[in-house]
């Protein structure tokens, strides 16, 4: 059976790191080459608690991972890194899973606003496929570019998607509040993020300006045909990893709170990732460490509202577990494949 | 200068210990009695850092509370406790400061459906002026019985009262999320809220079935005319004290973003405990240990929709705090007597 | 290849989760039976993200539990009930692994005081090898009972033990101080573990009366020849799980600095779960979620002392893997079959 | 009665914050200046909630400092700075309390080990009364510099003064492990103090070589008469704020377990900020935000050592708190004035 080669690039962050651990059980990868400046020469066992072989290897410099010799590269770069990196890649027959938000938004025409930076590679953006299998499953067999999600954009996009496109709620007027375990803003030296700054403190950030708007928006109209400026006000909680995310969206005319359970339970019948519970019953803790999203919805037919909640852990259905089922469905394996975690 | 009598009822509760805390400081108070089953016959002074003679006092039965020698009472117990002893206390010249629901929501027909009880004192709840000064301070002045509002309420009201009032903001569909501190579960031997099952997780709970939604609703109809039903989803988060509201509201046609700061600050100039700061900064962690109120808005014009965010500690200003603001706006003190927190 | 059919007794705590979590995936284990009153008739894969057919096992109540149908039963029940309940599988030949204390101390003697129980089975007692593979892996070849270590006394054995031996450090005035997780103390409905208490806490408790005093002293000399009386400070800290140990010694004359840690290394040169560090480099992050104990041991020549740290996930490598392992151990399987837990 | 005017130079930084809080509150204190590069032109009410006229001091760069008008000078400054500054303010006329290490050691050879820095004020250093009212109130009266005791050091001096000094306790092979909150470490930007690093960790730190390691040895043997070499291990734990101190003594022959107590209720009888509570008993959370020292003493008679427990919250009885403690017995004010804290 075919074993493909892999690097990660950007391996010292929390999601390269999440990365290295997953790549380093999955039963068709050798991990080949990590890259991260901040612990170039380190051994990856001294880092981590691998076990195998790809304890043995070595970090080593970003600057060389252009050049690198492995079927796939997973990119956990920062969005200009990754617009530079992906194409030399591509050039060179690696295939590419980018987990920065480089290849998500379609139009090239939304980054300087959301990104703060011109795209200068629109061919790749409007071809690569959107590594969220539920919701895009068919474009991305076969991929060579895979645009891996956000984290807040798998939450929220996951509880949304199916409500709006069963005509039970509306396209417009959605409104969301997500909270955030602090790995979201990455590792970083920043008395922001500072033990004693984020503990016992609940704050809000960029209310209606996180750049995953427009790629919620974006997501949710491909598959339910359209989709309303949306709302979204992103909170950071003091956990160290996780997504919580509650969605009200108006309730159609007629709409009976049943059919909204029903509506998820039907989208999502069969998926190993997905489970539809409650929506009193969503928690992070039930996802940490795993590649699951558990979501529910209620209506709350007073206000004429229906809300969905949904939780993932951020660091793995929201980037690095994500990218390995993505790049299992571009491989044809089992989507599944090295994703047996144990939560916890 | 009068020196007034005070008695805590459910004095060993988190608001209980809060109110302790500050009567025991408050220059025109002497705390003639705390009452506490669970911690009968202790001294203050074990169990809290008080200096002076409320360091002596000792706990006593609740059994005995309705017959307390004391010109205030401030009840920390359950709804239906308070509705029971309320009267007795009032029927013998106390002067009573309820925290719990017993006395807010002004219709009794609500209690059954939100509380679970039938309410039968509904003169002393139509008359029962509600504690929130910033929005209701007229009705205080000499209240003998004061029903102080909910955590929730508080933080939710005092942000979305203004907006719709002035217009701005449309009193329909408002959609509400606010996570809380574990604190306002009140302290019970519960798994659900151990150390292990809270910490790291995030959680919805009773979305669109919480208590406080009638009296959210009630607050700012009062306050602006009309609040139509209104969506809230309570969240708990892994601190111990403190609520951020996210409230998303409908702009009203042609309504400008620069002026929902400007209505905010106008709500507020003068007050003590309220501050208006940008949507984006405020926190729990300023607020924490105070009477304080952080609120802001922003317009996410897109979306044509309003984002308003309220932090409070939900022991102080959603609680003891707000209850001895209440107090000493019936009794004609200064409103900050005894409220000069440290916070931190 | 054989595979064992293994049942998990006790399987709702937080040892019992994680053994079920771990024994899913091991590939020589089929789990057969789980027990656990709390959720009996439930689903397995509706508490735990399991994958596989053990997702589909029933929790059963634990009266049957004495019947089951295994070869092999891990107790993750009270000392007393895995008293009871151990003799009864052996005699069905159903081979036992204790989590308990039940069989660790030698000595029937021992329990009133330690344990509070008088101990019926003075045979099993003494025949019951100690599951601390690293100490003890002689014994546990073939073992049909195992008694496995307590979470203080795996971290705290395995760092004191081999310092002593190595007549670096004299047996006697050994002084421990030991910071836990809150999982450490069972899952319960506890004020006391509530996140509300142990949340910003640090406190001490049983010094010098915890009942792993003597499993320490009785590992130690048997490893090492003798040890002293040693004076024990257990501390309940805001985690929600791992161990980290601090253990002071005093230097043997003539003992250099660099000898300890050349001890440490010597002693577990091939291990695949103990990590040599240096002990300002200790950290319970760098082992939770695996079955690894990090130690390091540094002299403080001006006090004539040696300190050795050591840092293990109370629930792993503390519990349920170290469970594991000893039962790899003496079913003659790669002692880390299984146990290639990623971390994080 | 005269107001002291009182100036914080270093105000931004966690203990200049809480001097802040604290002396805006003093009633026999004027605040005249505050002084942070990082703040320079802010209104501290803006920072801090405040109430009355502190709200509207700005805070003023550092440089300015040595000139302040002010009758003291709080210095929450580096040692190297306070070594630099108040022989300035001290020409001047000003009285200093400085929070550094600057003016503890005594011995200016001790400092280029433990401060890596030449001690250039020899006279100064030798003359410093130390801020610990409870063990050194004699030499603090009419003092025009105090040097404030270090966090971990009062916690420990404390808790092993008085046991050394009854005889008790042998002054030699003193153990010391100490967990600290993480504002022990200061404000800054580092990504080992940030959330994700610090939460749900414990690790050890510079084990035999903190600092204040020669500043407890100097206490304890100016308090007890001698003092041998003492180890001490500190731990950085996910508490915000608070110290636990776990001591461990060689208890002398024939010394009676119950006589430790005695020692410490004895020495600490009449002091309002130290409380002797069954070892088992202490917590950071009763000490926490308040000017106090919970402590507590056991015998472990069979493994001949003393265990003693002692907890402060590190940024008040640690730093702000004593500071003010030691300014009251200076002036010649009740030590406890501006001290009633609420905790909690």
């Amino acid at each position: 059976m075919h074993t493909c080669t892999a690097a990660v690039v950007g391996a010292s962050g929390y999601a390269g790191l999440e990365l290295t651990r997953i790549l380093s059980r999955h039963p068709r990868v050798r991990l080949a080459a990590l890259f991260s400046d901040r612990w170039s020469d380190d051994e990856a066992g001294a880092r981590l608690p691998l076990q195998g072989p790809a304890a043995a290897l070595r970090y080593r410099p970003l600057a060389g991972s252009a050049d690198v010799e492995a079927e796939v590269a997973f990119l956990a770069t920062p969005a200009e890194v990754s617009l530079e990196l992906a194409p030399r890649l591509l050039a060179r027959g690696v295939r590419v899973v980018d987990l920065s938000g480089a290849f998500r938004l379609g139009d090239p025409a939304l980054y300087p606003q959301w990104y703060g930076f011109a795209h200068d590679q629109p061919e790749l953006l409007a071809a690569a496929p959107y590594g969220l299998p539920e919701l895009c499953r068919a474009e991305l067999a076969g991929a060579r570019l895979v645009s891996n999600p956000g984290c807040y954009a798998t939450a929220i996009a996951l509880a949304v998607a199916p409500l709006v496109k069963s005509g039970l709620c509306l396209p417009d007027g959605i409104a969301v509040t997500a909270m955030s375990g602090v790995s979201g803003a990455g590792r970083k030296a920043s008395e922001d993020y500072s033990f004693c700054e984020v503990g016992e403190d609940l704050r809000a950030y960029r209310i209606g300006r996180h750049q995953h708007v427009p790629e919620i928006e974006r997501t949710v109209a491909r598959h339910a045909g359209r989709c309303g400026p949306l709302s979204f006000t992103p909170v950071l909680a003091p956990i160290r990893r996780g997504i919580l995310a509650t969605c009200t969206l108006r309730l159609a005319p007629g709409a009976s709170p049943g059919e909204l359970a029903r509506a998820l339970e039907g989208a999502y019948a069969g998926e190993p990732f997905v489970r539809v519970v409650p929506a009193d019953r969503v928690k992070v803790a039930d996802v940490a460490r795993t590649n699951r999203c558990h979501l529910g919805a209620t209506a709350d037919v007073r206000a004429g509202l229906a809300v969905a909640v949904s939780a993932i852990d951020n660091l793995v259905k929201g980037a690095a577990g994500q990218a390995v089922q993505a790049f299992n469905a571009a491989m044809g394996f089992d989507e599944a494949l090295g994703l047996d975690l144990l939560g916890g």
